[in-house]
Formats: C-alpha cells, sequence, structure tokens
C-alpha cells in the first residue's frame, strides 16, 4: 500500500489563455501568464492511495463520487503510468486499484479556476506515487490547460511550445514569489444569476467562429508576453496593469466574437472595471488593475501599500449588508472609511447592496507541494470527509 | 424669405460602422450597411427659413435652443453654403440669417441614432433652401457619419470611399425598401443606469487603442459586406441574420478591446441576445437577428410571419407592468400569450419586471423628404412648439 498527499494552487492569467490548437493534448494557440496565489487562503489538496487489497479504483471530489472515465482524467492516469512502467520495480504497482480522494479549501461554485489547481494536484500527487521523474507542468496540462501553471509559484509563463506531440508545451517560472514581495490580490467574488457555461466550451466556439481570435494568438499575444515579462521583472507595476486589463478585456472581447457569443462579465464586473479605471485615472498611474476569468468575479492585481484606501473604496462602490468576519477572507484585514475628499474626487456611483459575495485578501505565493501526512483517505481508502 | 421643411429617418446598421480615418470630414475606416427605418414611427423633422428681416441665426432642437458653434453644424452649412454659392443668383439669399427648428418624434434618451436622422435632416432642408443639386450623402456625413444612410430609404450602404477629400464616402441604395416587403423591426427600448458615453468618444478610443479594430476594418468587414449584399439581395434571411449578428458582436468586442473599455451592452442587452440565440436555436434557422448600437437597446430584424410569436415570447421573458398602450408603440399590434410548448421546449428564463422601458414595432421605409407646408416655425422666424 502506498499514500500520498498535495496541495495546489490557484493561479490568476494576466495574459490570457482562450483557444486551443489541439484539443486532446491541451495545446493553446498562444503562450499565457500568470501569477500562482498563495496556498494560505485557496487551495486544492488531493490524497491518492493504491493498494493491492482495493477491489476498485474510486474517486471523490468535495466529498462526492466522480466517474473515474472522463477523458481528461484518463490521459493525466495514462500518461503517468506510462511513464512510470519505464521503471520495472514499479510493474506490480501500476497493476493496483488506486482512489483519489480531492477538496478545495474554496467554494467551487464561485468560479475560481478551481480545475486548474485540481488537476496540478492531483498530477503531482500521481507523480509521487509511482515516482515518475519529469516536467509535471506538461502532465497537469493534460488535465486542464492552465493547471500546467498551478505547477510552479510565483510568476509562471505557459510557453505554447511548437512540437505536435506538445512536449514543449511547459510552465516556466518567470520569477519566484519572493521577487515582488509587495504584489497583493483581492478577489472579489460576485453574485450572478446568470446561466454559466464553461471555459472549454466557450474556448472551442471561439476558435471555431471568431474572426479576430487568429490575429490576438499570432499578432497581439506575443508583443504582450515579451512586455508582460519585462513588466514583471522591472516591477513595473503601471505597466504591468496596463497589459494586464488591456489583455483581459480583449479575452472577453473574442469571446463576445464568438458565434454564439460568450459573455461572462456582468453589469457588476463592468461596475468594478468603471470604479478601477476611475481610480486609476484620479491617481494619475495605474494603482490597480482588474483580470476576469471566465465568470463575473474580478482579481485585482495592487501593491499592499494601496490595500487600504482601494478596499475602503470598494466598501463605498459595492455596499455589503454581509457579516464582516464572512465577507472578508484571506489576510487578516480591516476596512476603513475612506476619505470624503477621494469620494468627491472620483465622483463615485455607489451601487445597490450585496452586489458582492464576499472578498478573498490573498497574495503571491507557491507551487504545488507534497505534504507529510494529513491525508483525506482513511487507511481503508474510503474519505475521511463525506458529504 | 424662404421657408422649408424635411423629415427624415433613422437607420439601424447590419454592418457597423466604428472607427474614422478622418476626423473633421467624418471618413470611416470601413463600409456600412443599414436598412432605413419608416418615418411613421420615428423620424426627425426640421424646418429651416431665412429672411432678410432676421437680425440673428438661431437653432431650436426639441424646443430648447442651441449654439450654432458646434463644428459638425458650422461644417454642413459652411460645406451647402460654399456649393450654393456657385449659382450666382443665390449671392443675396447667402448673407441672410436664418433659423432652424429641430424636433424628434421619439425621446432622444432612448439612445436610438437621433443624430443619423436628424443631421440627414438638416441637410436635405438646408439643400432644398439654397437649390443645392447635389449627393446629400456626403453633406449628411459631415453631421454625423451615419446620416449619410438615413438620405435614402431602403438598404443601403455606405461606401468608405479613398478619396482624402470624402468625395466617395457617399452613401447608395442596395435595394428599395419594397425589395424585402416583409421584413420587421422591433425596438426593445431597454432601462439603464449605467452613465453613457458617446458613440464618438468610444469610436476614437477604439481606434487609438484597440489592437484588433485594423483586422476588423480591414480583413473582416470587406467579406461581411459583400455577403450581406448578397444576403439582401436574395433575400436569404438565415444568412442575414447570421452576418447581422456577428457583426454587431464583434463592433462590442472591440468596443471592449478598447482601453479603458467602452461597454454599452448590459445585463438586459445579453439577456435578449440568448433569448434570440435559444429561439433560432429552438427553430433550427435563423428566424430574428438582434442589432446594438452605441447603447443597450436592441433592434430586432425579423419577417413579420414571425412577429407575433417573437412578441409574445419576448413577453414572457421580459415582464412588464406598463400599460400596453403605452409600451407597445408603432405599427398596431397585440400581445399574444404564447404557447406552453415553445416555452417548455426553450427553457425559458423568465427576468424580473420593467427590464425593457416599452416596444416600437416598424418596418423598412423611405428616405429624408421635402414636405409640402407643415412647419415647425412661425412666419417671425420662432418655433411654434417651445418646452
Amino acid at each position: 500500500m502506498k499514500v500520498v498527499t498535495c496541495i495546489a494552487p490557484v493561479n490568476i492569467a494576466v495574459i490570457k489563455y482562450w483557444g486551443k490548437r489541439d484539443e486532446d493534448l491541451i495545446l493553446p494557440i498562444n503562450d499565457s501568464i500568470s501569477a500562482t496565489l498563495s496556498m494560505d487562503h485557496m487551495c486544492a489538496k488531493t490524497t491518492i492511495m493504491c493498494s493491492p487489497d482495493f477491489e476498485d479504483s474510486k474517486f471523490w471530489l468535495n466529498g462526492v463520487e466522480q466517474s473515474l472515465e472522463s477523458k481528461r482524467l484518463v490521459n493525466c492516469l495514462q500518461e503517468i503510468k506510462r511513464l512510470a512502467s519505464a521503471e520495472p520495480s514499479n510493474a506490480e504497482m501500476l497493476r493496483w486499484n488506486i482512489r483519489i480522494c480531492s477538496e478545495n479549501n474554496f467554494p467551487t461554485a464561485a468560479g475560481l479556476a478551481s480545475s486548474a489547481a485540481g488537476y496540478a494536484c492531483l498530477v503531482t500527487a500521481l507523480a509521487n506515487l509511482y515516482g515518475v521523474k519529469t516536467d509535471l507542468s506538461a502532465l497537469a496540462r493534460r488535465g486542464s490547460g492552465s493547471a500546467c501553471r498551478s505547477i510552479y509559484g510565483g510568476w509562471v509563463q505557459w510557453h505554447m511550445g511548437c512540437n505536435p506531440d506538445g512536449s514543449d508545451s511547459i510552465a516556466r517560472v518567470i520569477e519566484p514569489s519572493i521577487h515582488w514581495p509587495e504584489m497583493r490580490i483581492l478577489v472579489l467574488v460576485v453574485n450572478d444569476a446568470r446561466k454559466k457555461y464553461s471555459s472549454t466550451t466557450g474556448m472551442n466556439r471561439s476558435v471555431a467562429t471568431s474572426d479576430l481570435i487568429k490575429h490576438r494568438a499570432c499578432n497581439v499575444v506575443p508583443k504582450r508576453v515579451t512586455e508582460m515579462r519585462e513588466a514583471i521583472k522591472t516591477k513595473d507595476f503601471n505597466k504591468f496593469a496596463e497589459i494586464t486589463m488591456k489583455d483581459s478585456n480583449q479575452f472577453h472581447a473574442i469571446a463576445l466574437d464568438t458565434h454564439p457569443p460568450c459573455v461572462y462579465m456582468n453589469d457588476t464586473s463592468h461596475a468594478i472595471s468603471d470604479m478601477i479605471h476611475a481610480y486609476n485615472e484620479h491617481k494619475g498611474v495605474n494603482k490597480v488593475a482588474y483580470t476576469f476569468d471566465a465568470g463575473p468575479n474580478a482579481c485585482l492585481y495592487l501593491l499592499e501599500s494601496e490595500v487600504a484606501e482601494v478596499l475602503s473604496l470598494i466598501n463605498e462602490c459595492f455596499p455589503s449588508t454581509v457579516a464582516k468576519s464572512d465577507y472578508l477572507r484571506g489576510i487578516p484585514l480591516n476596512i476603513e472609511k475612506s476619505s470624503d475628499d477621494l469620494k468627491f474626487a472620483m465622483n463615485l456611483q455607489v451601487n445597490e447592496p450585496n452586489l458582492l459575495k464576499y472578498i478573498i485578501y490573498t497574495k503571491v505565493g507557491e507551487g504545488a507541494q507534497v505534504l507529510d501526512g494529513d491525508h483525506l483517505l482513511t487507511m481503508v481508502g474510503l474519505p475521511k470527509n463525506t458529504i
């Protein structure tokens, strides 16, 4: 019997991944760049156990049993087992059934890139279980494209690569998390009533129908990647913020240029964007960057020195009646009252209450890790926590 | 003393105009195509009077006196007076002061292309006053780009032209209104709380900052214009609808790819779009096309045979508590109850009440016209109606 438990982080792209050139290998049409978020506040955790005594293989996600037949899960498992079989001593263990138990410490319903953390975690655990020593980012990519970036901490680039087998479509660290220690992230979780559709569906439809996506991938992103790497390396926040906001908007522009259109941002998302632009304009320089993934939630990048003022601003524009302890999560922090000067100068638009569900305050953190114990499965391969 | 009164229609583009290559001459970066809407329900009306007795020139719009100094108004006046001065007998009249009185028979606040109808009307009246015989579309263009398309009825193309002086940037009829007599338009006027910014501001910002707009203008629109002309000529509604919806979405994609982004559609706009896609999917063919201009209102193109069902559908999805007589404007029509089968098959999402202000039901109509009397000014050059 063998057991491994891992944790893996969420990452938030500043240059967006949108569009695949190979659906099965999950090869993207452009490079992307993200920051990995601290696992203190948001992470996936996975325990994998294999034993000659297990009569079957099973998989639980957040306490609910799942099929082991999903193509992406099968692809990850097959690829890791193929690599593991190169070592003859693995032969017996590879025949054993496995038990997988995975949990997120944040609501999956929030639409917060849970699959990236989940697959990065699964692959790290599996590779450890079978003693596979290879680049884990390429393996994680087979589960969910952006998962490859969650393997590493800090500022990470997913290189699209050019090999048909995807062997060079891997993530690499641009700078570690300590490089820009003042960087902070505020995740604004937005209340949303609209029907959701998956990013996979939207992405594939964009590649099939958007007349602009190729131009973005081939002509716009390469230049932005170079500029973004430079902005991160030189810690040029103003430039970093400009590219981050432009790229978020261009990704949503491509989604809208899809037929039928994919619309992920809602009126609240746009009201957040308006507020950030007004704040930056008031400051005369970009002090905050927003970015939106395939959902209405905003991720704000900003330096620690700005957090108190920006949070008070958010609180004025987006009043909440939720208890503070439930509303403000992550790094402990108080909401102060924003200055009347600022409110006046910005001609602030106050929205109706409770457009935001809650806020997570966090920072840039480390990549996927193996834990020493703290397993999610009992000795007989059943989940300790069930729903 | 001379007096002329004209009326001019609104037009709704199916291939959008967004971006100028010359701000003063108002020369666009791509061709556009629109239908001219019937003046029975929406039109601008302008009376222009000139007299040796007027001590000054004045201009009233919807009963409120306006400056005569606006650059676009000055450009229109100057150009027409320049052309008129070629005829020596005009010399005296050109020295007289003028009185201009203009009204829209629909709320300007609704954000319904009122400047297109307004400038088409002004230019038609001025040209008649001074006996200028030239292509009025090029003159109207100097007031508001899309005004050039309101000079003509039916299906109209604004050719971007290539001459630096703009002499070939003119509108031409593709087909007259009688060509497709079954075509109908439903204008859904949306309640909106967001701050508005003008299409001129947005357009200029897009040209300055969007990385996608050139690709749209040079590589996407020319092909769409050819396809749209063909769809109109052959009355291929399915194709017409597909291009119309794609082009509306691409225009809003470009607006979003602008820095800071321009967002004109709101959650209600997108809910309308979702409903139309669900309806078309249910029918297995495009039966309705939506298009959105620089605001949240939807214009739906559809054939008369579909109107009853689509209107009942709108009424189910967007319930209204407004009195029917005020809510449903334009061509008289009753709202029927939609079939339970349709509602069930489409898995309809019912929105909160009163997301729509009102609906205008209209059809394709004729271009700007000179009226025989019915002037808006008294004999002494003052508005008959004041606010």
